[in-house]
């Protein structure tokens, strides 16, 4: 047995049995290694991007990591960015990164770079094997470290010859440990100041904001009076009819202080004190406002469930009825022109049960999020990095992990574009996916930020810079150079028509809303 | 006048007047700055693997700097791989990547990384401003260590206060220091080699494959009878008929030892000692055969024109007739299915001169290299890192660089997948790119590397991760997605049409030749 064969079947002992690739020559006896082992789901991307933000996606849903296959230095290179908006998700993963047999490094051949340099920035774990014997131990290690609560970003280089060279046999994998319980006295500074009388928040995160965690928070809420709310972006929540009602934290830095201005309490529970996602001239980084006193009663990483439970039981909540959304989605479908108001009513209406939502919409997607609090229920995933390009490769990790269930992918169309390539591993993997493009043929969002950090009025340069007209992209074509079925709406009765269709086909589609 | 705008004045006193761009809040008050300060061209690329890409396409057409603009650590990474492919071509060039502004580092928002991290693999130089009164000198700096021969990659980082803070004024930046002469010594060793009456070869590379030194070194090879020989890939040389003949170095490494086998002097002139590509099972790192003598003569960084110059001195080649191709291009066109041989004959029939080739067509492209030395005069540049997806953004850089030229990219189906986005930017700036897409409908180079490092014939989960096809890429309605006419060939004669309409067209046009 090689290396390579020794690496797949020690993730297959951690319970890794997907792997999303774009493999170069050095990875190739890990490829055949993959052929021999039986048991591996390999998915190829046609850029790395599409790679680590599906594995992003698939651990959110699947609550496992997913293995990556990329090559070298550059490939890894061109994972980066979504492996940023990983683990800042706080996902796992084990990449695995081929490299030139170490002998060959010293020759500078052209694909020669300093993948661990590169790999460092956005892994919680690093680590280059140093002989074919290391490589089954060197992978438990990778596949504990992604295992670790919440999740974290394993990197492991595989030089060519530990993968062709002759190993001892595959590594067994350490089960995950049970994500720690805080102590009482967390507990009780937390009770204590949801019972002050003060005005008071509980700002969830993290598995804070699904299943019994969140059923918990929302007795509490009941019970105290306080308010649950959310960070702007959540790595998953579950949302709508019948769920806790959680208000996010806007974008805008006003909006934001605006909302947080009366809390005199703000309890933290796997979420962190709120900053600014971006720093503005005289404007504040902490929104915290004055005289609101902060309790971390738990960090992401602790038993969120146990934590929020052992609350409900100090505030004496365990039989409160919780606060939850009402159903709002039987109604009339809104027609007529294309608004902010009408798309948020019509997904409100439209979004079928247990819908995998992926939200990169960015411009459009704030005025409509809030909208849906009341529709069926659903998990709600956002990019959570802020480097765009992540939804198309979110959507088919998510995909791949919870079959069964539709994926509807909110697309800016700036975002969109930078993994679109995303769209033929769907067609190729028959993937739920329907994608909806909110065409505004700008970097809408810019040309308010540009207002927004005190700069002028964008002039011919900036506009150059900040719109994606002349010539506008025509979605439908793209789909179908990726095999996917697409169509265009204008109105909201087409999208609607849309995207029933979306829907009711097996495999994905794309729909073009045109702003 | 802020830090923003002082950058931008000194980047124009450094002669850097092109700003190929993807910017997000971070980079606003850099954005406006170039609205405010005439004289920059601004680019925008869809992906920053775009932008980093052109950049290197712009500096081997310009032989000067361009500066990119990128949204801080998941912008730069994004953009890393053609930085890597940039950093091994010797390519010069400024990027400006926003940061946070100083104090709000601390916050971890989410677009927080380590991007000094980032930029360290993959770039030169590397600083990030502390004060907007830092900003220009900085600028300054960096300009100058773009410049510095052969070209570096610089990286200048510029936390968002550093630009709208108050600044003094722009900088001044110093002229780029004349390359160094070799000395005598080395110039004498070179002579020796050549003279000595065993088989010789000088391995030419960087400035020495073009203009004047090129055509010494076509005086040498007449004058010694040693043959001209180059690495597998160039970042640029100057070929065609009338110009020195010159062998390149095949990728297959069997193939490289046999063309170098007899060689037992080999004189390097701004070329590095041969090396594979890749390490394989059982075959050397180093391509030189045993008894033969390497002589370096001049690194990449030297004076490569007087070097050549004094070395024909040295061996009394100054009035010899230089060695040459014949002109070849005047022939019947070839006809009938689409075979590489056919393809060969076919550009070198066709390629206008002066045209401006982009070489990333992986597995078809060797096979017409060779077959095109008499073609039209022209210039050649290969993709340099190995990281595939340089084609598309170089072609759009050197379009820039080069106007009036026309630019001939050839580009595998695999290859031109990780930035097809570029198209838009071609359509967009109206740029005159012919893209010829040879579409296998796989990795085919991989398909051949898992047989070549010794691996099994490949099963499910290879072909899986290997072949482009279910469903195959539609490469016009790609095209006509990103606004960029195209057209498919299937046979010889419909290439020749496609490609004469192609050339004919002002502006971009693609053609996918079905393999």
């Amino acid at each position: 047995m090689n290396g390579a064969e020794s690496l797949v079947r020690t993730l297959l002992n951690g319970d890794v049995n997907v792997c999303f690739a774009n493999p170069g020559t050095s990875e190739m006896h890990f490829v055949s290694a993959l052929d021999r082992v039986e048991g591996v789901r390999c998915i190829l991307g046609l850029f790395e991007g599409v790679v680590t933000g599906a594995a992003d996606g698939y651990y959110r849903m699947a609550g496992k990591p997913a293995a990556t296959l990329l090559h070298l230095g550059p490939g890894l290179g061109n994972g980066l960015a979504n492996l940023h908006n990983a683990k800042k998700a706080r996902s796992g993963m084990v990449n695995i990164v081929g490299e030139h047999a170490s002998y060959h490094i010293q020759h500078d051949a052209p694909l020669t770079a300093d993948i661990e340099g590169v790999a460092r920035p956005m892994s919680d774990w690093v680590l280059t094997s140093r002989s074919a014997k290391d490589v089954a131990a060197d992978g438990a290690k990778a596949v504990e470290a992604a295992r670790t609560a919440p999740g974290q970003i394993a990197t492991l280089i595989l030089p060519a010859d530990t993968a062709w060279g002759e190993a001892g046999g595959p590594a067994q994998v350490a089960a995950p440990a049970p994500r720690a319980r805080v102590d009482g006295k967390a507990i009780d500074a937390g009770a204590q100041a949801l019972r002050s009388g003060k005005p008071a928040a509980i700002l969830l995160g993290g598995a804070a904001l699904r299943g019994r965690a969140l059923e918990w928070a929302a007795r509490i809420a009941a019970k105290c009076g306080c308010e649950l709310l959310c960070e702007y972006n959540n790595a998953r929540i579950e949302r709508g009819a019948g769920r806790a009602v959680v208000r996010q934290l806007p974008f805008a830095v006003d909006a934001a202080l605006a909302m947080l201005k009366d809390v005199r309490e703000l309890v933290l529970v796997g979420a962190k004190t709120p900053v600014s996602f971006f720093a503005y001239p005289g404007k504040p980084s902490v929104q915290v406002p004055e005289g609101c006193t902060v309790t971390k009663v738990a960090g992401a990483e602790a038993d969120l469930e146990h934590t929020l439970e052992a609350l409900a039981d100090a505030l004496g909540a365990r039989n409160t009825a919780p606060r939850i959304n009402a159903a709002t989605h039987d109604t009339a479908l809104p027609t007529g022109a294309i608004t902010l108001d009408g798309l948020g009513a019509l997904f409100n209406a439209l979004l079928p049960e247990n819908a995998v939502v992926i939200d990169e919409a960015v411009t459009s997607g704030r005025a409509f999020t809030g909208a849906m609090m009341g529709a069926r229920p659903h998990d709600w995933l956002n990019i959570m990095g802020g480097s765009i390009g992540w939804g198309p490769a979110a959507a088919t990790g998510a995909a791949i992990a919870a079959p069964g269930r539709k994926v509807v992918a909110f697309e800016g169309d700036g975002s969109a574009q930078y993994t679109l390539q995303a769209l033929w591993t769907m067609a190729r993997e028959g993937l739920d996916v329907t994608m909806v493009v909110f065409a505004n043929r700008a970097y809408k969002i810019l040309l308010g930020e540009l207002n927004n950090v005190g700069a002028a009025a964008p002039g011919a340069n900036a506009l150059s810079m900040l719109t994606l007209d002349r010539p506008d992209l025509d979605w439908v074509a793209l789909a179908k150079g990726y095999g996917v079925e697409a169509g265009r709406a204008k109105t909201l009765e087409e999208l609607a028509a849309q995207f029933k269709r979306g829907l009711a086909v097996a495999g994905p589609y794309l729909i073009e809303v045109v702003m």
